[in-house]
Protein backbone atom coordinates (compact mmCIF):
# COMPACT_ATOMS: atom_id res chain seq x y z
CA UNK A 1 0.00 0.00 0.00
CA UNK A 2 1.39 3.29 -0.82
CA UNK A 3 -0.23 6.67 -0.57
CA UNK A 4 -1.02 9.58 -2.91
CA UNK A 5 0.49 12.82 -2.90
CA UNK A 6 -1.92 15.66 -4.10
CA UNK A 7 -0.70 19.89 -4.15
CA UNK A 8 -2.48 22.31 -4.33
CA UNK A 9 -0.92 24.64 -6.54
CA UNK A 10 -1.35 28.82 -7.34
CA UNK A 11 -1.03 32.61 -7.56
CA UNK A 12 -1.51 34.49 -4.61
CA UNK A 13 -5.50 34.94 -3.85
CA UNK A 14 -6.46 31.61 -5.57
CA UNK A 15 -7.89 30.07 -3.20
CA UNK A 16 -5.40 27.32 -2.55
CA UNK A 17 -5.60 26.72 1.47
CA UNK A 18 -9.68 27.37 1.18
CA UNK A 19 -10.29 24.57 -1.69
CA UNK A 20 -7.64 22.32 0.23
CA UNK A 21 -10.00 22.27 3.19
CA UNK A 22 -13.08 21.74 0.95
CA UNK A 23 -11.47 18.79 -0.43
CA UNK A 24 -10.68 17.14 2.61
CA UNK A 25 -14.34 17.61 3.68
CA UNK A 26 -15.81 16.61 0.41
CA UNK A 27 -13.21 13.05 0.28
CA UNK A 28 -14.81 12.68 3.72
CA UNK A 29 -18.37 13.19 2.97
CA UNK A 30 -18.94 11.74 -0.55
CA UNK A 31 -17.72 8.77 1.00
CA UNK A 32 -14.60 8.55 -0.98
CA UNK A 33 -12.62 7.66 2.05
CA UNK A 34 -14.71 5.30 3.08
CA UNK A 35 -14.78 3.26 0.48
CA UNK A 36 -11.03 3.61 0.02
CA UNK A 37 -10.52 2.20 3.43
CA UNK A 38 -13.02 -0.62 3.12
CA UNK A 39 -10.86 -1.45 0.28
CA UNK A 40 -7.43 -1.33 2.58
CA UNK A 41 -5.61 1.31 -0.12
CA UNK A 42 -6.12 4.41 2.04
CA UNK A 43 -5.26 4.67 5.41
CA UNK A 44 -6.27 8.37 6.05
CA UNK A 45 -6.68 11.96 4.72
CA UNK A 46 -3.31 14.20 6.27
CA UNK A 47 -3.14 18.07 5.44
CA UNK A 48 0.27 19.88 5.01
CA UNK A 49 1.95 22.81 3.67
CA UNK A 50 5.63 24.02 2.60
CA UNK A 51 7.35 25.73 3.42
CA UNK A 52 6.03 25.11 7.06
CA UNK A 53 5.30 21.64 7.39
CA UNK A 54 7.48 20.51 9.93
CA UNK A 55 9.21 21.72 13.32
CA UNK A 56 12.23 22.71 11.54
CA UNK A 57 9.96 24.12 8.80
CA UNK A 58 8.04 26.49 11.31
CA UNK A 59 11.75 27.97 12.27
CA UNK A 60 12.88 28.45 8.54
CA UNK A 61 9.03 29.85 7.62
CA UNK A 62 9.83 32.74 9.95
CA UNK A 63 13.71 33.23 9.08
CA UNK A 64 12.39 33.38 5.15
CA UNK A 65 8.82 35.38 5.50
CA UNK A 66 10.05 38.03 8.48
CA UNK A 67 12.51 40.62 7.09
CA UNK A 68 15.39 40.92 8.81
CA UNK A 69 17.94 43.46 9.09
CA UNK A 70 20.30 41.59 6.84
CA UNK A 71 19.01 40.78 3.49
CA UNK A 72 18.95 37.11 2.87
CA UNK A 73 20.95 36.43 -0.01
CA UNK A 74 19.18 34.55 -3.37
CA UNK A 75 21.13 31.46 -3.12
CA UNK A 76 21.01 31.22 0.74
CA UNK A 77 16.78 31.64 0.30
CA UNK A 78 17.23 28.34 -2.19
CA UNK A 79 18.89 26.44 -0.12
CA UNK A 80 16.78 27.04 3.09
CA UNK A 81 13.93 26.47 0.75
CA UNK A 82 15.22 23.40 -0.01
CA UNK A 83 16.04 22.00 3.30
CA UNK A 84 12.61 22.49 4.32
CA UNK A 85 11.84 20.71 1.53
CA UNK A 86 14.23 17.96 2.66
CA UNK A 87 12.77 17.52 5.63
CA UNK A 88 9.32 17.43 4.42
CA UNK A 89 10.20 14.87 2.03
CA UNK A 90 11.94 12.82 4.54
CA UNK A 91 10.57 13.29 7.39
CA UNK A 92 6.71 13.80 6.42
CA UNK A 93 6.15 12.88 3.06
CA UNK A 94 7.58 9.76 2.52
CA UNK A 95 6.30 8.36 5.95
CA UNK A 96 2.83 9.27 5.34
CA UNK A 97 2.88 7.51 2.06
CA UNK A 98 4.53 4.66 3.12
CA UNK A 99 1.77 4.00 5.83
CA UNK A 100 -0.79 4.77 2.59
CA UNK A 101 -1.99 8.06 3.52
CA UNK A 102 -3.61 10.38 0.63
CA UNK A 103 -1.66 13.64 1.71
CA UNK A 104 -3.33 17.19 0.14
CA UNK A 105 -0.43 19.39 0.58
CA UNK A 106 -0.35 23.32 0.36
CA UNK A 107 2.41 24.43 -2.40
CA UNK A 108 5.54 22.36 -3.20
CA UNK A 109 8.30 21.90 -5.89
CA UNK A 110 6.28 24.19 -8.88
CA UNK A 111 6.34 27.13 -6.22
CA UNK A 112 9.75 27.14 -5.93
CA UNK A 113 10.14 27.42 -9.92
CA UNK A 114 7.83 29.50 -10.17
CA UNK A 115 8.45 32.39 -7.62
CA UNK A 116 12.09 32.05 -7.43
CA UNK A 117 12.63 31.16 -10.78
CA UNK A 118 10.26 32.62 -12.99
CA UNK A 119 9.18 35.33 -10.55
CA UNK A 120 13.12 36.49 -9.15
CA UNK A 121 14.95 35.45 -11.65
CA UNK A 122 16.96 32.75 -10.42
CA UNK A 123 18.59 30.19 -12.00
CA UNK A 124 16.23 27.24 -12.98
CA UNK A 125 18.95 25.21 -13.54
CA UNK A 126 19.81 25.90 -9.84
CA UNK A 127 16.63 25.46 -8.56
CA UNK A 128 15.76 21.85 -10.55
CA UNK A 129 18.70 20.78 -9.07
CA UNK A 130 18.20 21.81 -5.57
CA UNK A 131 14.46 20.43 -6.10
CA UNK A 132 16.16 17.04 -6.95
CA UNK A 133 18.25 17.10 -4.30
CA UNK A 134 15.50 17.74 -1.74
CA UNK A 135 12.77 15.62 -3.07
CA UNK A 136 15.19 12.77 -4.03
CA UNK A 137 12.93 12.97 -7.05
CA UNK A 138 9.86 12.33 -5.25
CA UNK A 139 7.12 14.20 -7.17
CA UNK A 140 3.04 14.44 -6.61
CA UNK A 141 0.68 12.14 -7.93
CA UNK A 142 -1.50 15.45 -8.98
CA UNK A 143 -1.29 18.90 -8.93
CA UNK A 144 -4.20 20.87 -9.44
CA UNK A 145 -3.42 24.66 -10.47
CA UNK A 146 -6.01 26.68 -9.16
CA UNK A 147 -5.56 29.23 -12.31
CA UNK A 148 -6.55 32.78 -11.88
CA UNK A 149 -6.10 36.61 -13.39
CA UNK A 150 -3.20 37.88 -11.16
CA UNK A 151 -4.81 41.11 -10.39
CA UNK A 152 -8.12 39.77 -9.49
CA UNK A 153 -6.15 36.67 -7.07
CA UNK A 154 -4.36 39.88 -5.32
CA UNK A 155 -7.26 41.93 -4.53
CA UNK A 156 -9.08 38.47 -3.11
CA UNK A 157 -5.75 38.37 -0.55
CA UNK A 158 -5.82 41.96 -0.17
CA UNK A 159 -9.67 41.61 0.76
CA UNK A 160 -8.68 38.74 3.37
CA UNK A 161 -6.29 41.33 4.97
CA UNK A 162 -3.54 38.92 4.22
CA UNK A 163 0.34 40.63 3.29
CA UNK A 164 3.38 38.98 3.49
CA UNK A 165 6.59 39.50 1.82
CA UNK A 166 5.38 37.87 -1.17
CA UNK A 167 2.11 39.70 -1.53
CA UNK A 168 3.35 43.01 -1.65
CA UNK A 169 5.62 42.74 -4.19
CA UNK A 170 5.15 44.26 -8.02
CA UNK A 171 2.39 42.42 -10.41
CA UNK A 172 4.85 42.43 -12.65
CA UNK A 173 6.39 40.13 -10.20
CA UNK A 174 3.22 37.61 -9.88
CA UNK A 175 2.55 37.91 -13.75
CA UNK A 176 6.35 36.11 -14.20
CA UNK A 177 5.11 33.94 -11.34
CA UNK A 178 1.69 33.40 -13.53
CA UNK A 179 3.78 32.73 -16.40
CA UNK A 180 5.72 29.69 -14.82
CA UNK A 181 2.91 28.08 -13.94
CA UNK A 182 1.51 28.16 -17.39
CA UNK A 183 4.85 26.69 -18.87
CA UNK A 184 4.94 24.23 -16.35
CA UNK A 185 1.45 22.98 -16.79
CA UNK A 186 2.18 22.69 -20.58
CA UNK A 187 5.57 20.71 -20.00
CA UNK A 188 3.49 18.19 -17.76
CA UNK A 189 0.14 17.76 -18.71
CA UNK A 190 -0.25 13.72 -16.79
CA UNK A 191 0.45 15.88 -13.38
CA UNK A 192 -0.88 19.06 -13.27
CA UNK A 193 -4.54 19.67 -13.87
CA UNK A 194 -5.54 23.64 -14.84
CA UNK A 195 -8.93 24.66 -12.91
CA UNK A 196 -10.31 27.62 -13.15
CA UNK A 197 -10.69 29.69 -10.08
CA UNK A 198 -12.29 32.31 -11.69
CA UNK A 199 -15.86 31.14 -9.73
CA UNK A 200 -17.14 30.94 -6.23
CA UNK A 201 -15.68 28.98 -3.69
CA UNK A 202 -18.16 26.41 -4.59
CA UNK A 203 -18.16 26.06 -8.57
CA UNK A 204 -14.26 25.71 -8.16
CA UNK A 205 -14.98 23.18 -5.55
CA UNK A 206 -17.02 21.23 -8.15
CA UNK A 207 -14.49 21.31 -10.57
CA UNK A 208 -12.00 19.48 -8.49
CA UNK A 209 -14.04 16.76 -7.33
CA UNK A 210 -14.94 15.99 -11.26
CA UNK A 211 -10.95 15.99 -11.55
CA UNK A 212 -10.49 14.06 -8.48
CA UNK A 213 -13.48 11.63 -8.79
CA UNK A 214 -11.63 10.85 -12.43
CA UNK A 215 -8.54 10.25 -11.06
CA UNK A 216 -9.34 8.30 -7.75
CA UNK A 217 -11.10 6.04 -10.15
CA UNK A 218 -8.05 5.62 -12.38
CA UNK A 219 -6.02 4.95 -9.45
CA UNK A 220 -8.36 2.44 -6.92
CA UNK A 221 -11.72 1.74 -9.66
CA UNK A 222 -15.37 2.94 -9.83
CA UNK A 223 -17.01 3.77 -6.37
CA UNK A 224 -19.43 1.54 -5.60
CA UNK B 1 43.21 45.07 -4.25
CA UNK B 2 41.63 41.48 -3.27
CA UNK B 3 42.12 40.51 0.23
CA UNK B 4 42.66 36.84 1.67
CA UNK B 5 40.83 34.22 3.06
CA UNK B 6 42.51 31.90 6.15
CA UNK B 7 40.66 29.12 7.44
CA UNK B 8 41.23 27.61 10.74
CA UNK B 9 39.93 24.00 11.07
CA UNK B 10 40.67 20.96 13.61
CA UNK B 11 39.13 18.18 15.57
CA UNK B 12 36.93 19.43 18.95
CA UNK B 13 39.39 20.71 21.37
CA UNK B 14 42.29 21.32 18.52
CA UNK B 15 42.04 24.98 19.39
CA UNK B 16 41.53 26.87 16.67
CA UNK B 17 39.45 29.20 17.85
CA UNK B 18 41.99 30.38 20.71
CA UNK B 19 44.31 30.30 17.59
CA UNK B 20 42.41 32.77 15.47
CA UNK B 21 42.07 35.20 18.36
CA UNK B 22 45.97 34.83 18.78
CA UNK B 23 46.87 35.39 15.14
CA UNK B 24 44.71 38.39 14.78
CA UNK B 25 46.49 39.74 17.80
CA UNK B 26 49.93 38.63 16.37
CA UNK B 27 49.11 39.87 13.09
CA UNK B 28 48.65 43.75 14.81
CA UNK B 29 51.50 43.44 17.38
CA UNK B 30 54.26 42.02 14.86
CA UNK B 31 53.45 44.87 12.75
CA UNK B 32 52.52 42.66 9.63
CA UNK B 33 48.88 44.39 9.42
CA UNK B 34 50.29 47.97 9.44
CA UNK B 35 53.04 46.86 6.92
CA UNK B 36 50.30 45.98 4.40
CA UNK B 37 47.78 48.80 5.11
CA UNK B 38 51.14 50.92 4.59
CA UNK B 39 51.48 48.90 1.33
CA UNK B 40 48.20 49.70 0.49
CA UNK B 41 47.45 45.80 0.21
CA UNK B 42 45.49 44.82 3.07
CA UNK B 43 42.44 47.16 4.52
CA UNK B 44 41.88 45.38 8.11
CA UNK B 45 41.57 42.69 9.69
CA UNK B 46 38.17 40.77 10.43
CA UNK B 47 37.11 37.61 11.58
CA UNK B 48 34.15 35.06 11.31
CA UNK B 49 33.11 31.65 11.65
CA UNK B 50 30.88 28.96 10.66
CA UNK B 51 28.25 28.09 10.68
CA UNK B 52 27.05 31.39 12.23
CA UNK B 53 29.01 34.10 10.86
CA UNK B 54 25.93 36.36 9.77
CA UNK B 55 22.89 37.22 11.35
CA UNK B 56 20.91 34.57 9.07
CA UNK B 57 23.61 31.97 10.15
CA UNK B 58 22.91 32.82 13.85
CA UNK B 59 19.69 31.51 13.89
CA UNK B 60 20.22 28.67 11.77
CA UNK B 61 22.92 27.88 14.08
CA UNK B 62 19.99 27.62 17.32
CA UNK B 63 17.90 25.07 15.19
CA UNK B 64 21.14 23.30 13.97
CA UNK B 65 22.68 23.07 17.64
CA UNK B 66 19.71 22.73 20.11
CA UNK B 67 18.22 19.20 19.82
CA UNK B 68 13.97 19.50 18.57
CA UNK B 69 11.51 17.42 19.47
CA UNK B 70 11.46 16.11 15.65
CA UNK B 71 14.69 14.83 14.58
CA UNK B 72 16.65 16.96 11.58
CA UNK B 73 16.85 14.87 8.57
CA UNK B 74 20.37 14.17 6.86
CA UNK B 75 19.56 16.21 3.98
CA UNK B 76 17.84 18.85 5.58
CA UNK B 77 20.76 19.74 8.09
CA UNK B 78 23.27 19.33 4.57
CA UNK B 79 21.43 21.91 3.03
CA UNK B 80 20.72 24.20 6.04
CA UNK B 81 24.61 24.10 6.33
CA UNK B 82 24.52 24.85 2.59
CA UNK B 83 22.04 28.04 3.20
CA UNK B 84 24.22 29.57 6.05
CA UNK B 85 27.26 29.06 3.87
CA UNK B 86 25.78 30.74 1.02
CA UNK B 87 24.55 33.70 3.20
CA UNK B 88 28.39 33.84 4.77
CA UNK B 89 30.14 33.63 1.32
CA UNK B 90 27.94 36.33 -0.53
CA UNK B 91 26.92 38.46 2.17
CA UNK B 92 29.97 38.51 4.34
CA UNK B 93 33.67 36.80 2.67
CA UNK B 94 33.04 38.18 -0.83
CA UNK B 95 32.28 41.68 0.20
CA UNK B 96 35.23 41.79 2.42
CA UNK B 97 37.72 40.15 0.12
CA UNK B 98 36.78 42.65 -2.62
CA UNK B 99 37.21 45.82 0.01
CA UNK B 100 40.72 44.16 0.44
CA UNK B 101 40.43 42.71 3.76
CA UNK B 102 42.33 39.67 5.70
CA UNK B 103 39.78 37.35 7.16
CA UNK B 104 40.15 34.83 9.69
CA UNK B 105 37.35 32.41 9.96
CA UNK B 106 36.51 29.66 12.32
CA UNK B 107 35.56 26.23 9.91
CA UNK B 108 34.95 26.31 6.33
CA UNK B 109 33.91 24.03 3.83
CA UNK B 110 36.42 20.90 5.08
CA UNK B 111 34.22 20.86 8.41
CA UNK B 112 31.32 19.81 6.29
CA UNK B 113 33.33 17.11 4.27
CA UNK B 114 34.74 15.78 7.23
CA UNK B 115 31.99 16.04 10.36
CA UNK B 116 28.68 15.55 7.87
CA UNK B 117 30.45 13.54 4.71
CA UNK B 118 33.35 11.29 6.74
CA UNK B 119 32.06 11.33 10.27
CA UNK B 120 27.94 10.88 9.83
CA UNK B 121 28.93 8.45 6.44
CA UNK B 122 26.88 11.50 4.15
CA UNK B 123 27.08 11.08 0.56
CA UNK B 124 30.57 13.12 -0.16
CA UNK B 125 29.42 13.29 -3.87
CA UNK B 126 26.17 15.74 -2.48
CA UNK B 127 28.53 17.14 -0.11
CA UNK B 128 30.79 18.49 -3.24
CA UNK B 129 28.17 19.35 -4.57
CA UNK B 130 26.56 21.32 -2.14
CA UNK B 131 29.53 23.19 -1.25
CA UNK B 132 30.06 24.35 -5.10
CA UNK B 133 26.71 25.74 -4.92
CA UNK B 134 27.03 27.25 -1.10
CA UNK B 135 30.38 28.89 -2.57
CA UNK B 136 30.39 29.18 -6.01
CA UNK B 137 33.99 28.20 -6.01
CA UNK B 138 35.02 30.44 -3.25
CA UNK B 139 37.95 28.69 -1.73
CA UNK B 140 40.26 29.64 0.73
CA UNK B 141 43.75 31.19 0.44
CA UNK B 142 45.46 29.41 3.27
CA UNK B 143 44.01 27.08 5.97
CA UNK B 144 45.62 26.04 9.03
CA UNK B 145 44.65 22.57 9.95
CA UNK B 146 45.15 22.45 13.79
CA UNK B 147 46.45 18.46 14.00
CA UNK B 148 45.51 17.01 17.32
CA UNK B 149 44.99 13.15 18.84
CA UNK B 150 40.70 13.21 19.21
CA UNK B 151 40.80 11.93 22.57
CA UNK B 152 43.19 14.85 23.74
CA UNK B 153 40.97 17.10 21.88
CA UNK B 154 37.83 15.82 23.24
CA UNK B 155 39.80 15.98 26.85
CA UNK B 156 40.86 19.41 26.25
CA UNK B 157 37.05 20.61 25.18
CA UNK B 158 35.28 18.43 28.58
CA UNK B 159 37.93 20.44 30.70
CA UNK B 160 36.75 23.72 28.93
CA UNK B 161 33.01 22.77 30.11
CA UNK B 162 31.85 22.71 26.83
CA UNK B 163 29.91 19.95 25.37
CA UNK B 164 27.52 20.44 22.55
CA UNK B 165 25.58 17.94 20.13
CA UNK B 166 28.66 17.49 18.31
CA UNK B 167 30.83 17.28 21.28
CA UNK B 168 28.49 14.62 22.80
CA UNK B 169 28.89 11.84 19.35
CA UNK B 170 31.07 8.83 20.54
CA UNK B 171 34.88 8.43 20.18
CA UNK B 172 35.21 6.88 16.52
CA UNK B 173 33.16 9.38 15.13
CA UNK B 174 35.71 11.81 15.80
CA UNK B 175 38.21 9.29 14.22
CA UNK B 176 36.45 9.12 11.18
CA UNK B 177 36.52 13.08 11.38
CA UNK B 178 40.28 13.00 11.94
CA UNK B 179 40.83 10.80 8.86
CA UNK B 180 38.90 13.30 7.07
CA UNK B 181 41.14 15.90 8.14
CA UNK B 182 43.81 13.54 7.13
CA UNK B 183 42.96 12.84 3.51
CA UNK B 184 42.11 16.19 2.92
CA UNK B 185 45.26 17.68 4.01
CA UNK B 186 47.01 14.86 1.15
CA UNK B 187 44.62 16.00 -1.36
CA UNK B 188 45.25 19.69 -1.12
CA UNK B 189 48.69 20.11 0.00
CA UNK B 190 48.97 23.55 -1.30
CA UNK B 191 45.21 24.70 0.51
CA UNK B 192 46.17 23.38 3.95
CA UNK B 193 49.00 23.58 6.02
CA UNK B 194 49.02 20.97 9.17
CA UNK B 195 50.04 22.60 12.25
CA UNK B 196 50.87 20.08 14.92
CA UNK B 197 48.31 21.36 17.92
CA UNK B 198 49.56 19.17 21.09
CA UNK B 199 52.13 22.01 22.29
CA UNK B 200 51.24 24.36 24.52
CA UNK B 201 49.14 27.45 23.44
CA UNK B 202 52.54 29.72 22.63
CA UNK B 203 54.37 27.26 21.27
CA UNK B 204 51.06 26.29 18.80
CA UNK B 205 50.84 29.94 18.05
CA UNK B 206 54.97 29.98 17.27
CA UNK B 207 54.50 27.36 14.51
CA UNK B 208 51.45 29.64 13.20
CA UNK B 209 53.21 32.37 12.96
CA UNK B 210 56.40 30.52 10.89
CA UNK B 211 54.00 29.37 8.46
CA UNK B 212 52.48 32.43 8.02
CA UNK B 213 55.16 34.42 8.13
CA UNK B 214 56.14 32.51 5.06
CA UNK B 215 52.85 33.26 3.15
CA UNK B 216 52.15 36.86 3.68
CA UNK B 217 56.09 36.85 2.35
CA UNK B 218 55.19 35.13 -0.95
CA UNK B 219 51.80 36.72 -1.58
CA UNK B 220 53.17 40.43 -0.73
CA UNK B 221 56.92 40.36 -0.30
CA UNK B 222 58.98 40.63 2.62
CA UNK B 223 58.11 42.98 5.72
CA UNK B 224 60.74 45.26 5.72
Amino acid sequence: MRGKFIVFEGVEGCGKTTQLQRTQSWLEASGWLQFLQARGVVRTIVTTREPGGTELGTGLRQLLLIPGEEPIQDRAELLLYAADRAQHVEGYLIPHLETGDLILCDRYTDSTVTYQGYGRGLDLALIHQLNQIATRGLESDLTLWLHLDVALGLERAAQRGKRDRLEQADLSFHERVQKGFIELAKCHPERIVAIDARGSVAEVALQIQTVLTERLTTWYGPKD
